[in-house]
């Protein structure tokens, strides 16, 4: 029952100095005066889509719910202070599946401060649904939008990509801790991560600056799993196209200036690898290019939600 | 498909002087300076559980889920400010719904002044899921909590009840300008909204303050729909269960030093009724009197969400 499963999840849920009311209220009250500026973002996740939980199960998917948000303030290069949780649950197992699911999520949120503050749950005869509310502050830097991209600007990429479908895709690190470190340290014109995949998410971060991209295709990181997903599928796909085209890498795409890419190339001040894979252009759209030379148009084939 | 949903809300959604980056980013960034304890609640409503979408269509349940949440707002005597909204959209149809789904919400979001800052917009196979998390400015007398009531406080209820499955459930105005005007005149101990029904509710708000009530039924305000409800389920039920136990009403149910709530009864500020309708007590539990005068304990048969 509903009222069991709320009382279970205050006994879990830590206190946190920015929660001066906590769950079990009509709202939270969420301490934010030293905020001026709040990022806000919300992602809701669905059995079928973003996981299949008869596969991973709820710790997992609750999990990545968190970290899928967490990814967004990182693109943004915004701190992570406090999340809501909303969840609607098959009746069947309900009170289980929803304790677990918020099992999940504690660690991620402890790794990175984050409050639980709040939520709403919910029992339904649909499949399992989770929508997380991620409140972040805006450091004094500003946030970093997908719009700021300038001609001759680098585009850096943090990680690996492709393949994330094998794992990466519920166990992946969410980028906050190297966002906000490169945010302090230099000086970067835009950013977003790579939820769609690097070719539909470039395209999104071109089309809000009003430039093009040209993706030097030798320099892209591409994991092992992409190789060994492009084994796999023995569809005719290479690991190339994979590190492309495959959505939730969650690493970051970044718009540097020429020389500050330089410095970060050569200081490498993260702990992951950081990527220089080609150029924002003037021209609006994409491009590619590689050793055998000549530039060609850029088809992204990553993810988007499609209506009937 | 996602991408002209996005566009079409873009241009749709119109500019607010809190959003300093509003839909199209990672995130939406607020300009929260003036505010220092920020109220964020959540609620997930769910087709099938909270609407019946093919009878109600999009609009009213896109307006009855920012409805709800600002519902929340008012029991906790807060100041909206934003909303995020997270949509699980049917394939099928999936653009015009989205697009309605909006419609439905903007003139209540016009109506109270909050800036729809952003969202996250999916397809899948499962019913329509909407998720809208709302922030709020907490004023500076502090939010009205659920745990604040005292034996002796009266208790007051906004508006009529019951019934409000014949069309209020939908159309309800949320109390928020009535909370905000009562908590700046009056000395308020404690509230709560109607969304479970009068009597689970009052219990939420006693077991949260270590208290109990005691209810008036005589006072209890009917509505014509508890009537009109009653009459047609013909099942044996009278107008005043009605008042007692169906949920939505989304009034608010209030604690009030008893001079403090004569004063309100006499000065009858609001356009709304209020009416005093119990009294809290000591003993723990919820306890029913009438004419007929006897106290007997009151079981609260409201709305739970229900796990198997």
């Amino acid at each position: 029952m509903e009222a069991e499963l709320i009382a279970e999840l205050r006994r879990r849920i830590p206190p946190h100095p920015l929660v001066r009311l906590g769950p079990g209220d009509d709202a939270a009250v969420l301490r934010l005066a030293e905020v001026d500026d709040c990022a806000v973002t919300v992602d809701l996740l669905t059995d079928g889509v973003d996981f299949r939980l008869a596969e991973v199960g709820p710790r997992r998917a609750g999990r990545k719910a968190l970290a899928a948000n967490l990814s967004d303030l990182a693109a943004m290069a915004a701190r992570p202070l406090a999340a809501v949780v909303a969840v609607a649950l098959p009746r069947r197992d309900g009170l289980r599946l929803g304790v677990e699911l918020f099992e999940g999520m504690l660690p991620l949120a402890e790794q990175f401060s984050v409050a639980i503050a709040g939520g709403d749950t919910n029992s339904w005869d649909g499949p399992l649904a989770v929508s997380i509310t991620l409140l972040g502050a805006v450091t004094p830097r500003g946030p970093l939008r997908r719009g700021g991209a300038r001609p001759g600007d680098r585009i850096l990429v943090t990680g690996m990509l492709g393949g994330s479908i094998l794992g990466h895709h519920l166990d992946f690190t969410p980028r906050v801790d190297e966002a906000l470190l490169l945010a302090e340290r230099y000086e970067l014109h835009a950013g977003i991560d790579i939820s769609d995949g690097l070719s539909v998410d470039l395209g999104h971060l071109v089309e809000e600056s009003g430039c093009g991209a040209v993706l030097d295709l030798d320099a892209v990181p591409v994991t092992a799993a992409a190789e060994e997903l492009a084994r796999r599928l023995d569809d005719g796909s290479t690991a190339l196209d994979h590190a492309l085209d495959d959505g939730e890498d969650f690493e970051l795409i970044l718009a540097v200036p020429p020389a500050e890419a330089r410095r970060i190339v050569a200081e490498h001040p993260l702990d992951v690898p950081i990527s220089d894979v080609g150029e924002f252009v003037a021209e609006p759209g994409l491009w590619q290019t590689d050793r055998a030379g000549g530039r060609r148009k850029l088809i992204p084939r990553g993810w988007q939600h499609e209506f009937d």
